[in-house]
């Protein structure tokens, strides 16, 4: 089983997600920098992940005896767009204050991540039917998580099930989550999978190959407009074309009732080199002007559903659950 | 100026477009098997031009001694989606049958390829407004072409009309002409480019970031449907989605009148290498499935419009203007 994120007792091991799917190395974060590091450069990523990353980091900065604000801030400032990761800030700050055990509730973090993750993998199961083709983007694989995943999790709990069922890979540039890791985690799993190019899966729409899509999510605004990895909005206006059921799978954490909509969503802009070089080798001219943007927003009204620990919501409907579930919890 | 293609009397050089655009290499063919492996292993690449590519390959077998039809056989074979290919091939079967001398004839294409490309460009430089923010996919530049180019010809017209443009290049994966080939020669040509991930257009679209997308075709069937590059049809029907005008840019002898529509056109599937390496460098398991589809059809009724080197034609309307113009030349 694939562990992506361990705590031992004063370092925080992360898989070494850029190395993937060729070397299995554990990263060791000793410190709130270290943690810092790690996230910006995407020796860790994925939305719920970087949330328990950042849980332990806050641990380590308490430890090195960092005031609290400064810890806060610079976890914060290490990406913009996925909301788990201030929302875990902001919870563990909370414990801080409360004089709570701060390691002891980012373990707690940390495990209601995996539990969460397995019952959005249950509630989603019901939606992936025995022979279904799925399309997915990016990875919302356990390497996204503490464990299990979100998008993933929803598949690999359809196939725990018995369900015979195939799956589509996005490969995801530029960073390639998709070629890279949930390829990689499919194939450890046993689930069988293809990995295409991006700019495939309409072709794979209109020939009737794809049942079913479900991705992951950095941030869910109130409206229900989904912020994703870059490349999520085309699917989904590619499925609403084809008809195709278009689901994103996300805990409650990456719901953010502060945010309106999905236009005062920060969209993360990364470095032309990420485009302009694959593992070291350039694919462009030296001089070449790149635009990469991370992520996108994907309107509410094209998503089917969204998967959560809680059930299966319309996107519109979601802040309305929030309320009447009594929102989330210690923040 | 970019001369993708000489013939020197008794050689074919062609820029090794594998090696752009870090290297400018002429590769050199002396027999129709070198011709023959260039055109499959996409050392030249681009409907029009592999078409140019094959002419020539036609002297070289003539000069072999080889057998008329095992020329023919031969080099069509070598890919099957581009109709250029079959075309430039038949055509030069009959200057043989008639005795004319067919250096010259292959000669002829080769210098009409360019002329007609200029013609392409001046007929669609009318619809690229002043300011305009273009978005190109794949290479349908002088690389693609004996010269000059069909979109990225109409883009360089505007240009040289002294319109102030922009364009956004999708990479283009797996083979990446986008980044690798496109990008390169706009950069050359002085015009404004920003490099994207394909999976990035829907996005660029949604932002009103995009007033034109042109591209070019691979084969037009007769009721006006279009092969292109793979990753063309999701771009047709995100255009749709967000009100952009969508061309295409192609001579006459990319419409072939006998494939009834885009169902009937053979999409060519390449190895799964060219999605797994790039450069070289593994991106994914060793024995990761993939699936690489180089092509795919978009719908007559999502084209705006075709730019031929004869006028700009609605795509189910050209079935019509092909017969009152004559069809092509001698085929």
């Amino acid at each position: 089983m694939l562990e992506p994120i361990v705590w031992n007792r004063n370092t925080l091991l992360m898989i070494d997600q850029r190395k993937l799917p060729h070397k299995r190395e554990y990263y060791a974060c000793k410190t709130l920098e270290d943690v810092c590091y790690a996230i910006k450069n995407m020796v860790v990523r994925g939305a719920p992940a970087i949330g328990v990353a950042a849980a332990f980091g806050f641990v380590l900065g308490i430890r090195e005896n960092l005031e609290v604000d400064h810890i806060s801030g610079k976890l914060i400032s290490t990406r913009p767009t996925a909301v788990n990761l201030s929302w875990a800030v902001c919870r563990m700050k909370e414990f801080y204050r409360l004089g709570l055990d701060v390691e002891q509730k980012a373990l707690e973090i940390y495990n209601n991540d995996i539990a969460i993750n397995k019952k959005i993998g249950e509630n989603g199961s019901e939606v992936i039917l025995d022979n279904f083709n799925i399309l997915t983007h990016c990875n919302a694989g356990a390497l996204a998580t503490a464990g299990y995943g979100t998008a993933v999790g929803v598949i690999r709990a359809a196939f725990e099930r018995g369900k015979n069922i195939h799956v589509y890979v996005d490969e995801t540039r530029p960073f390639l989550q998709g070629a890279r890791l949930t390829a990689f985690e499919l194939n450890e799993l046993g689930i069988k999978n293809t990995l295409i190019c991006d700019n495939m899966a309409g072709y794979l729409m209109k020939s009737k190959k794809i049942d079913l899509i479900v991705v992951g999510a950095d941030r869910i605004a109130r409206n229900g407009d989904v912020a994703n990895k870059i490349g999520t909005y085309s699917l989904a206006v590619l499925a609403k074309y084809h008809k195709v059921p278009f689901y994103v799978a996300a805990p409650f954490s990456t719901f953010d009732p502060d945010t309106e909509c999905g236009n005062d969503i920060a969209i993360e802009e990364r470095s032309d080199t990420e485009i302009k070089e694959i593992g070291g080798v350039k694919i462009a001219c030296e001089n070449q002007k790149c635009y990469n943007p991370a992520f996108d927003v994907t309107p509410s009204e094209l998503v089917t559903g969204i998967i959560t620990e809680k059930g299966i919501f319309k996107a519109s409907k979601l802040y309305k659950f929030y309320n009447k579930l009594g929102g989330k919890d210690g923040c």
